[in-house]
C-alpha cells in the first residue's frame, strides 16, 4: 500500500521555525502504512520556545490556585490529533510521552469521538452510578465485549475501580481478605477478628525501585523517589531488591541470571522473615517492566521463578500494569512476554486502559459485600471508550504494528548509543516500551527539553534514563522523526 | 406561580400497580414550584417487586464477573429523570438515596445533557490528560468558576483530586507534609530525612463512627463498621469519642453540651498522649454530619471548639465533606452551619462535585512538586458537568428550595415519630440531609425493602438508621409522597 510519509523531510519534521536547525535526513521511512493520515498530523510546527508566553502566563495563574511546579505547559487539546500535541501557543509536537503513558490511541480518536457524540450514550455521561450497587443495563455486556476479551490467562474475574491507585489498593486489600480466609479456613470472622481488626497484620512484598502508586498502601510499596514518601508514615513491609540487569540483555545472559538469583533468594528469605516476624506476606506486587523507577527489566525466567516462591509460601501474586499493560509491549499484557501457563493471581491496570481496575482468579473473590467497595468504583462511561479502543486495536491490528515500530524504535537507539557511547548506554525495550539511559541526570533533562523545543516530547524515569511512551498508533515514520531530532541534539552535545 | 403538582394523589404516588395499597391521602403538597416539571417524571410507577426478573438475571451474570452481592437492582439510566430512577423491569421509583447521595440536580438534567452533546467539549471526555504536567487551556477558567466559586472561608486554593478517598489521601499527606516541614523550619529534607522515610511517624486522629474512605491511609480513619477494616493492615492512630446526642438538639442542650465536653476532653488528651509516644498529630480530620457512621450530628460550638484544640497544639483541621458536602444540608457546606470565622485548614468533598478534590489554606501549599500527584489528579470532563452543576444551583435557588423541602421533610419526621414512637425515634437533619432511627436493625431493612417495592428507594445508615439523600432538585410534593408511602408501611407494619 503507498504511503503519503515515503519521505519524511527534516523541514517537514521540525516545522518551518526550527528548520534552519536540520542538517540532514539519515532516517527515512520506507514501509510505514499511515492509516491514521485522514486525522493525524503529518510533522511537529513549532512556534516558540516551550513553554511559550501563553503557557507561562496560564501556569502563572495556577500557581494562585494550586501547587503549578509540575506543570510543563498548557495544552489545546481541542487541536491535539494522533500522535501529536498542541500547546496553548500553538505548538504542535510528536508525543512520545501520551500524558504519562495513558492516550491509548492517540488525540481526538474519531471512533472515541463518535462515542462522545453518540445520543445513545448521552447517558452514561451524566449519571454517574453507584456501580457496586446500583449498575446500568449495559454493563455486564459491556464487560463482556470490553475488559473480559483482554482477561490475563486464569483470571476469569475483573473488578471495575477509577485509577491505577485504587486499583492496586484494592487488589492489596483482596490479598489481604483472600490470605486470611484461607488462613481462617472460613469466610466467617470470629468475633475477635471483628473487634480488633487493628491487631491483624499481614504485609506486601514489593520490591526496590518499584512504583505502584501514592495513596498510603500503594506508597508503602512504591520506592522509586524519596519525594514521593518523605513525611508520610509507611507500614514495615519487607522490600526486596529488584535485578540490576546489563543490557542487551540477550548479551549478558550468564551475569543477569546470577544476579536474578540472588534477588530470587533474597525475595524467599524476606518471606520467610516476615512470617517469623507475625507479619506474613499475604501478596506479592511487581511490575513487569519496572516504569518510573528507570525501566528496569527482568527475564521471564525470574518472574516465572518469582512467581513459584509467591505460591510456595501462599503468597498471592500480583502483576501491576498499571503503566505496561494495554499493548505498548507488543502483546496486550506485558507478563505475556512471559509465556507462562499461570502467570498471576491478580493483575492490575489503569492508564491506557482509561478505566482502573484489577483482573483475578476465582478463588480471590471476597465472600462479603462492602469488603471491595466505594461510591463510584469505576465510571461507565470510561468502559464506552475502552471497548472502541479495543475495537480499533484488534481492526488495525495494533499490536502487531507495534511490534514492527518498537524494532524499529529500539533498533534506533542501538545506533545511537553506539554512536555516542560517552552519552547514551542501555537501550533496552519491549514494542514501543523503551529506554535508553543518559549519562547524567542533568545531561538527561537537559536532552528532554531540546528536544521538546525542537518538536518532540519525551518523558524521564529513574535517575538517568529517557523513556519512550508513544501511543500504539506510533509507525515507523514517527520513530523517524524522533531519530533525526534526537540525533542532531547529540551530536550537537558540548 | 401555578404548580402542576398541587394535588397529588396516591395513585398517582404509588403506581397503577400498588393502588390498591392506598388507603388515604394525608399529605399534600401546595407550594411546589416543579421547576423541572419538564424533565421530571410526576410520581413512581412499580410493575414488579424490586430487583425484579430482569435485574435477577443480570445480577446472577455479573456474579460470574465480581462479586455481586451488593447489588441492589439494574438501572435504566437512559430513561431515568429528575427525582425518579428507572429499573431494568420498567419500575420507576422516587431517589432518596441517589447513588449514595452522588447526584446533584437528578437524573439526566436537560443542563448536564447539553454540556455532553457540545460539540465544543467532545475532547474534553476523549483526551484525558495528566492534569499535574499538561493541563488544558481552559482549566484555570473551569476552576475559577467552578470550584472556586464555592471555597470554603479562608481557604484560596484547591486540589483537584478524582474520587472521596484519593481526596482524603491526598489531604492526609498534604497535612504530613506541611506538619513536618513546621517542625523543620524549613521545607528543605535533611539526607536524614530522605534516607528514612519509613522512619517518619505522624498520625492523624479520628473519630468513633467515622467513615472517611477505605484505600489504607482513609480506611486506618474509618471507624464505622468492622467489615470495611477486617484484615487489611491499618496505623496505630488515636480515634477520639464522636459525641453521642439526644435528639432533637434544641431540647437536650444540657446534656448533650456535657457529652461534647467530654468527648473534647479526650481528644485533647489524645493529641497530647500521640505526642508523647513519638506519633505527633499532624491532623484532625471529622465530618460536620458523620454519615456512613449513622447520621450523628454534633453542636456548632463542638466543632468550634475542636477546631481551636486542633490549632493549639499545631494540629491542622480537615473537615471531610465528602458526603455532606454540595448543597444538600441546605448550605453548599455543612460547616457553614457553624458560623466560624475560621472553619478548617482543609475541606475534602466528592460525590455530588462530581469530582474529587480539596480545597487547602495557602500555608498547606506543598513546596515541591510530585509530593501530591498522580497521572490524571482528577478529570476534566467532571469540571465541565460540575460548572453547570453550580449555575443550576444558583439558577434555581436551590439552596433555599433544599431548606423549605427539608423542612417539610424533618416535620413529617417528627410526626412520625410521635405517632410510631416504638418503631421510630432520633428524627434529625439539616436540609434534606435527614435520618431517623428505626428500634431494630432488621425492621429497619425490612422497611427499606418495602419502601422500595412501593416506590421509594431509601438508604440505611449505622445501626438502626434510616438516611435521606435527595438531590437538590427534590420539593415538598417529592417529600410527601415519601411521606404517604412510609407511613402506610409504618401503619401496616406488625
Amino acid at each position: 500500500m503507498p504511503s503519503r510519509h515515503v519521505w519524511i523531510g527534516r523541514k517537514a519534521m521540525c516545522g518551518e521555525a526550527h528548520a534552519h536547525r536540520c542538517k540532514s535526513c539519515r532516517y527515512v521511512s520506507k514501509a510505514a502504512v499511515n492509516t491514521q493520515a485522514d486525522y493525524d498530523y503529518d510533522r511537529p510546527l513549532m512556534k516558540t520556545q516551550v513553554p511559550g508566553p501563553r503557557s507561562k502566563e496560564l501556569t502563572k495563574q495556577m500557581g494562585q490556585i494550586q501547587n503549578n511546579t509540575a506543570i510543563n505547559f498548557f495544552c489545546n487539546y481541542e487541536e491535539s490529533r494522533g500522535n501529536f500535541l498542541v500547546d496553548v501557543d500553538g505548538n504542535r509536537m510528536l508525543d512520545v510521552y501520551t500524558q504519562i503513558a495513558s492516550i491509548p490511541i492517540g488525540y481526538n480518536h474519531p471512533a472515541l469521538l463518535k462515542v462522545v457524540s453518540d445520543p445513545n450514550n448521552a447517558s452514561a455521561f451524566v449519571n454517574r452510578p453507584a456501580l457496586g450497587i446500583l449498575p446500568p443495563e449495559s454493563f455486564v455486556d459491556k464487560l463482556t465485549e470490553g475488559l473480559l476479551t483482554v482477561a490475563p490467562k486464569g483470571l476469569n474475574r475483573v473488578q471495575n475501580m477509577a485509577c491505577g491507585s485504587c486499583s492496586n489498593e484494592n487488589a492489596y486489600k483482596a490479598m489481604f481478605i483472600w490470605y486470611r480466609n484461607k488462613e481462617r479456613g472460613t469466610s466467617i470472622p470470629s468475633d475477635a477478628d471483628l473487634s480488633s481488626c487493628m491487631i491483624n497484620q499481614l504485609s506486601i512484598l514489593s520490591f526496590s525501585g518499584a512504583f505502584h502508586g501514592r495513596t498510603m498502601g500503594c506508597l508503602a510499596t512504591t520506592h522509586s523517589k524519596p519525594i514521593h514518601k518523605l513525611d508520610v508514615p509507611s507500614f514495615d513491609w519487607p522490600i526486596a531488591p529488584f535485578p540490576r540487569l546489563q543490557y542487551p540483555l540477550d548479551e549478558h545472559v550468564r551475569e543477569n541470571a546470577q544476579e536474578e538469583a540472588r534477588c530470587l533468594e533474597e525475595t524467599e528469605d524476606l518471606i520467610v522473615k516476615w512470617r517469623h516476624k507475625g507479619m506474613p506476606v499475604a501478596g506479592v506486587v511487581i511490575e513487569p517492566i519496572q516504569a518510573e523507577g528507570g525501566d528496569n527489566h527482568a527475564s521471564a525466567a525470574f518472574f516465572i521463578s518469582l512467581r513459584k516462591i509467591a505460591s510456595k509460601h501462599g503468597c498471592a501474586f500480583h502483576v501491576d500494569e498499571v503503566q505496561t499493560g494495554g499493548g505498548a509491549t507488543g502483546r496486550f499484557w506485558a507478563h505475556e512476554h512471559w509465556g507462562a501457563e499461570d502467570p498471576a493471581d491478580i493483575v492490575s491496570f489503569s492508564k491506557k486502559l482509561l478505566t482502573g481496575g484489577f483482573f483475578y482468579r476465582d478463588e480471590m473473590e471476597t465472600d462479603k459485600p462492602y469488603r471491595i467497595f466505594n461510591t463510584w468504583m469505576g465510571d461507565p462511561s470510561k468502559n464506552l471508550l475502552l471497548a472502541e479502543v479495543l475495537n480499533v486495536i484488534r481492526q488495525e491490528n495494533l499490536l502487531a504494528e507495534v511490534t514492527r515500530t518498537g524494532k524499529a524504535l529500539l533498533g534506533g537507539l542501538y545506533e545511537l548509543q553506539a554512536k555516542y557511547p560517552n552519552l547514551l548506554s542501555r537501550a533496552r525495550g519491549q514494542g514501543t516500551f523503551c529506554a535508553i539511559d543518559v549519562c547524567k541526570a542533568s545531561v538527561r533533562d537537559k536532552l528532554i527539553l531540546q528536544a521538546r523545543d525542537n518538536g518532540v516530547i519525551l518523558g524521564g524515569c529513574g535517575d538517568l534514563s529517557i523513556r519512550f511512551r508513544p501511543a500504539l498508533i506510533f509507525k515507523e515514520h514517527h520513530v523517524h522523526m524522533f531519530l533525526n531530532v534526537f540525533s542532531d541534539l547529540l551530536a550537537a552535545h558540548k
